[in-house]
């Protein structure tokens, strides 16, 4: 079928159908609890779960150092690490518009099995649909995922406190800079691609080495600013930063210059920010340089007792600069 | 907000999609496992699970017996249940046309609440996406849900032997026949709506009063034909089925006649076929018939050692004829 276009009949449940699952979807995904007879997988569990969903809708489908498959995979792969679970299962559900290739869909899932067998995730049920040409825009996807929540881990935003330290995994801005240049034709260095990186055994690692960790959070939509103001209004207290701490490729603040963002605001596909108590931030901190995906993690700032709620920034220059969760559309279907 | 049309910034994580979310769809699922301040759920459950998902397209959005959002709540609900589980749990994965108006969004998140609550599930997690006018049809849902299987219950297509009753919990077509007569402006007495509805009660009912229960099946796209020739080529057994025995109404029968479509090949959303031993067949039907969504179940046929992977339909003449997988496209956008 690879020189095929998606049609409605692909949709509709029949022959087609059949014949798309058959020759595309199911030989990528392939594995031992994708049951092809049900519509539904039977799970090997144990424990307490987390379950998480997102729909992804990014802009271009191909893009420096990923694919929408690849983040499809990653994005709930990382939602789910974040709650302080092992990710274990993925659902698949395509959208899929009338007149896509289906070679492109192909690389497509192929892509999203490379990444779940990198992650230790299995895709064990899926949904197709497609609808007419010009009622959707190509491919979206939506992954929902089940992973098994670690014993003894209590991950939530209620347990942070002042004077714990707030770590971060790397450079930031990476994953928006590499859409936003796709999208503008902007020329990038070959070193700027998008993070986009199944963030679960960075997340173990650092869980193992400090176990007290009271938050775990991937800075996607709505940047690092986004995240810092979350957990600083959900735990009333406030969050202090150092600009000179943020780690920020000259490349990404050459197109946030040239654009007007903030890498603040930028999304990331690869990166974790962990709230940690101060006793326990020099293990965390090693756990995470110790990781490929976390090399050049570092501490960028803490938890205070002044202004709950707040997010501050303090500039290079000395001055505190409050730090606002962006207001609205900074960077569309940039996930 | 409800006079509003739904923009870009409303997906772009930001303050205009918190103030959506906060808003317009936590207060339609608030529950206590709902965490607003986490990525993903948390999941109190027991024993093996089943997990599945499904995105949903029909259109039109509104239609007599229900809206996208009801069969989103629905279909997932029910793929549980076929694998013979206990639904639990739902994700909600919103994916929104800039310019949707946020009345319409309002109406469907509450008629997701309503259809879960009559289902006994939870929407504990979800995400929301926003793309460009032109880019999508509205509103597309993805729903992925878990659910815990019941113990004692082995649901599988391999079960099927031949001499098994094919049991069917009620009127066929009604779904597409409702969405078909929607479209094309056709009146429609009013006794005539989908038959959208959560099957987890009905199949509990049944699996409790036939254990043995083989298979268990939603005829939704590609129909009852659909169903039955995959549970043949599956089982390699012979389905045998009576034309007189198929509980169709007869305003279903006039639209079919009017648009040239065979009942047996129409989506349902709210029936179920059963796959049940001789010697609990009555007791199944009995269980089915005590259920509102079941009333009208009947037997339609039995499975057979001969003409293994074929389904046939013995009609009111007597002759037998072949029902065959329907190739395509037969009503795009059903659910």
């Amino acid at each position: 079928m690879a020189n095929e276009k998606i049609t409605l009949a692909h949709g509709a449940g029949g022959k087609m159908s059949a014949a798309l699952m058959r020759d595309v979807i199911l030989p990528a995904f392939d594995n031992p609890v994708l049951d092809v007879l049900h519509d539904g997988a039977k799970l090997a569990t144990s424990g307490r779960l987390a379950f998480t969903t997102d729909s992804y809708v990014v802009r271009p489908l191909f893009f420096a150092g990923g694919n929408i498959g690849k983040i499809a995979v990653c994005g709930t792969v990382n939602d789910l690490a974040m709650t302080g679970a092992v990710p274990r299962y993925l659902s698949c559900g395509l959208i899929l518009e009338e007149g896509f290739p289906v070679e492109d869909l192909s690389r497509i899932v192929r892509t999203m099995r490379e990444t779940a067998d990198a992650a230790g995730v299995a895709i064990v049920t899926g949904d197709t649909k497609v609808v007419e040409h010009g009622k959707a825009d190509g491919i979206f996807i939506n992954t929902a995922g089940v992973g098994e929540l670690i014993a003894g881990i209590d991950i939530a935003p209620q347990n942070v406190r002042p004077g714990m330290k707030v770590l971060l995994s790397g450079c930031i801005g990476d994953h928006a800079a590499a859409i936003l240049a796709g999208r503008h034709g902007i020329e990038i260095p070959e070193s700027l691609t998008s993070d986009c990186a199944p963030l679960a055994g960075l997340t173990q690692a650092v869980l193992k080495a400090a176990p007290h960790t009271a938050v775990l959070r991937d800075p996607t939509r709505g940047g690092v600013a986004a995240v810092l103001n979350e957990i600083a209004a959900a735990a009333q207290v406030g969050v202090l930063i150092d600009e000179d701490a943020l780690p920020i490729r000259e490349a990404v603040r050459g197109i946030c210059d040239m654009l007007g963002f903030d890498p603040l605001d930028l999304a990331n596909e690869g990166k974790c920010i962990a709230f940690v108590p101060a006793a326990e931030a020099d293990a965390a901190l090693a756990a995470m340089r110790a990781h490929p995906y976390g090399k050049d993690a570092c501490i960028i700032g803490e938890t205070t007792e002044e202004a709950p709620g707040q997010v501050g920034l303090r500039t290079a220059l000395g001055g505190i600069r409050i730090v606002d969760l962006p207001l609205g559309s900074l960077v569309p279907r940039i996930c």
